[in-house]
């Protein structure tokens, strides 16, 4: 598939970092749902870089145009595509990277698979970059799904270790920038109000569909749903998640399944964590290899990087979330209301 | 997609824990590579229950038959289907659980999916035991990626926290069972000798592929690769792999990426953790609901059940991730040796 | 996708002529369906060979097992998997086919596409006896379908090129069988009560589904909906098919374009044909080469073979319209009824 | 997948005729094809209307725009994304195309599938004008199938049941205008230089990928391959091709077949041939309903429309067969060059 995701609901996502334009085809979106543009732009700009003092201060316009799919500010069936034009580029940044290729980035692992014609610059098609036509689907999704009572929000749990509070947080950012160094974090995930009943075993289960789309997400190396890796630690016994009556409608009294059972909505919060590395991009000098000579070489990136990107991820992985259900749900019995 | 995984390899899984049988169709395996019967015995008989002291004492004679797709003892590139019967089972141990489903299990999620028709005895399409036509397409996967130089193995890293030493894990087992409870654990899986420029961005990376299909194992809550989890509590001078030159060919000198950089292999070993939940089937009495009264009940479990699904669980997680990457590789440009 | 079809209802079909069996595994089919064995007897009766003096001496006894996907008789949700054996072989017939390949028989591109380990035995995989698989899964399309209003009905149009009356037809294909030759034939089906409203643009209409699925039936070689061919010889205001209203309900006067406009259907009835080929198996004698030496030689085709397919060939398009539409249709916002 | 084909090489189309763009996603097209702009010109010039005077006299500027996917004139691998923008409109002419549809065009169908908000201006996603990316996307797999020895070309049988020659055929189109009528045809296509050995039984057949992309250009009724619907009424002795050994190749002496048996190419030029309706849009008054009213009316399309659009449909079909052709390529094990 490719950067091609989803059943029913198709997200084809293009572009490459200095390219004319990066942008998305969303196919299968149901028509007759009024896009709230406001929102739209408010949510990608929680993902946009420059926006605050722990970010790259690369700036986008990111402005969206929407070039199908839109009738009278409604959807109109047809598949909607978008594209956002790439200005603030600075190319000269980056010459030379499919000789030396920065490590931990996808410079090797792209000229392996597509050859000299790989377009280096920025990272092509592996940029960060192609997270913001993402983030575009996800706020078309995240607005449906709201309309049918359901809410995804993802929020921070640790950076470069730190859990404590915000402020050690951004601290800890701070002082990698200082360092010339970088750092990651964990981001957690909860989308509530989901119906029971939603999901297709066995390979089509929440989770599957869930952590394929997270994973395209770049620099994400892990995911756990529910109790997840703690749950390995535990006993049945503490594990399992009783069943009650409340309110005349069945629960559980925790929630370490996440929301899933045998890859199946259970009407609890979907609740998942999604592991991200410190950026690869970092100032002090690396070691790596000329792959003309094949030699050992050094490395100092230069340019603008983020020393963080997990504030700018959360967004992301709101997206993912969102466009993951509203295919699942989609292909369910569920009757979607679009207005 | 529901049980049906693969772009160009595609794995089609069937069958109820107590329905005639269970088995798998496999489309696209490439024709002229013989079957070696003997490693696909032994490979199932990792899975199989009551295999050790910590099993289950169930035993199933999981003979597959191969139906089609075989000819001469050699694959024919028609479809492989083959069908393991169901011959030792005890329906009546699960009676009622349609009514009162047990924590944590699909029996509530299956109910609300597919309502008082779906099969819940024995858990049904949910079952554990599903697992045995994933090991035997696994074994075939397993056995032509050897051919060609690459190796799938999976270790135990923790069974209910305990890391220290196989005896302490198995007594860890030992316990829960004494106690009518259960442990979960985490496994590592290793794939050596795959060649650089393995996978697709965006969403049919490496790491896409083998989640997916590794959520198709019950009771797995989580996976991560390379550093995982722990790359979010790195900095990226510690995190990055610095690329040299060995005899020759470009390596890094650490694997925090587990082998996979933008979804593309490196070349290094694509390397991975997968956490299980504790086995959610346990004699201690739980709460649970009478789903047709809408009350607060108690429920019981009876029945042979393995304290701890994870020993068996390995031989699994290398069949998931021996089918990711043929399927990945099978769409390469890499040329495939079957002899 | 190979021998995998469908979207939602997903069809996956396997085994050879020869093999130890031939099957199907149909993933996605409403749960809560009561299979009519009677019904489907009777309609796998009418592809079965052997069952009138047009057809093949050869005897199948055709009877399918279900192993999965059912439970005290109604689907379960869980994929359906159903094998019927393969009894009455002779594979002495096809002794070196893979060398002098028959003319009009995948013998040839079957040895090129899948070598030597290809099974031949009886036209393997590419054998005419796969489509009872396909009936199979048809019968419970069919039966599903008609349980929601619509029916699918195939019908003769042309044998050998005679369409004046049935027993005209009957004595074409006798005299092709006394001149050890074969006959092919046209045939329609029609399917009423489909909803307006089904299919999608652009690759998924109705056509693109149907066509996709029918030419999987061996033997065909072209499909037209609704005036079809002729279509290209009249004009626009004789060709278009003119709206009314009638008993408050849209309908066209006419039904030239088979009741799909757009991918999408109109409420008219679904209405194509189909055109089969002569059989390629005659007894006459005919010019093909020799694999091995690289010469031309002679062929002369032994065994028990059908003069003319097509009377067989009706519930086998009945079956693929069937499992068409159903797809079609799960994936709309029908709601279907399973009992 | 709607408006997405394809397994390896997949293609997104997007776009409304009177929406700010249409164009296309073409996902794993291989890196390093340079691409000759101008051959890409000619072939969607072929498309164009306005070209000569049998086509309507509305002119596309057409000219597409590279988003993402090329990196100095190469391919790079990445998503190619091109765009069209949507320029000389004229919106005012479809005025009330909802509320009284046009006989055989989508009006109806897509107002039942997408409501109120379908985007009926111009026919929307359903025009004739989103063959252009098509178009596009056929140029660039028609340039690389050339540069790998496979050509592909599309040409007129008939127009207006008429084949006896160019000149007659143009009189037809003439005819039909003066009268405020339109006419259909018949386009057969050949694909010479396809190696034996490409397509995979049983539903991704080369007759089944051609078929299920060729329905997805507007207008087409039918698709028959080599001897097509004539085969039906031919014996298996005549229809039969005997092989012969030709300078020490294997060929057919005749091609009944179209290249493809058991939907693998044989090596022989893949032969089929397209029936196209006479165009839907008509002046002369026809009898329709009124949607809101639900009774009948009479209805006047005015505008510039085609008489017959089966001379721009050339190209469509070319890029149609080269798309299906070039992913069953890439699917195989040959090996292509891209320079």
């Amino acid at each position: 598939m490719s950067s091609i995701y989803g059943n029913k609901l198709k997200l084809s996502i293009f572009g490459q970092s200095h390219a004319p334009a990066i942008g998305m085809v969303l196919d299968g979106f149901p028509a007759g749902y009024k896009i709230d543009f406001d929102a739209m732009h408010g949510f990608m700009e929680r993902r946009a870089p420059g926006r605050n003092a722990q970010s790259t201060s690369r700036r986008e316009a990111d402005e969206p145009e929407f070039l199908s799919g839109v009738n009278d500010g409604y959807t109109c069936g047809a598949p909607i595509a978008s594209v956002i034009r790439n200005t603030n580029t600075r190319s000269g940044d980056y010459n030379g990277l499919s000789v030396t290729p920065r490590p931990s980035h996808a410079d090797y692992t792209a000229k392996i698979r597509y050859g000299e014609h790989n377009d280096f610059s920025g990272g092509g098609h592996f940029s960060g970059r192609l997270t913001a036509p993402l983030c575009l689907a996800g706020a078309l999704a995240k607005g449906l799904l709201e309309k049918n009572g359901i809410t995804v929000n993802a929020m921070l749990c640790e950076i470069g270790g730190v859990s404590s509070s915000e402020e050690d947080m951004v601290r800890a950012i701070d002082e990698a920038r200082a360092r010339g160094d970088s750092v990651g974090g964990i981001v957690r995930c909860v989308a509530e109000g989901v119906p029971a009943g939603i999901g297709d075993p066995m390979f089509d289960g929440i989770e599957n569909r869930i952590a394929r789309i997270v994973f395209g997400i770049p620099a994400v190396r892990g995911i756990e749903f529910g109790a997840g890796f703690d749950a390995a630690r535990m006993t049945g016994s503490t594990h399992n998640d009783p069943f009650t009556v409340e309110n005349g409608k069945v629960k559980t009294k925790t929630n370490n399944h996440g929301g899933i059972i045998g890859g199946i909505t259970t009407g609890m919060p979907v609740d998942f964590r999604v592991a991200f590395k410190p950026t690869p991009s970092i100032a002090v000098e690396q070691d790596t290899v000329d792959l003309e000579k094949m030699e050992n070489t050094k490395l100092a990136i230069r340019g603008r990087h983020d020393p963080c990107i997990v504030l700018r991820a959360l967004p992301c992985v709101e997206a993912a979330c969102a466009i993951a259900l509203l295919d699942a749900l989609l292909e369910s019995d569920c009757k979607l209301i679009t207005e």
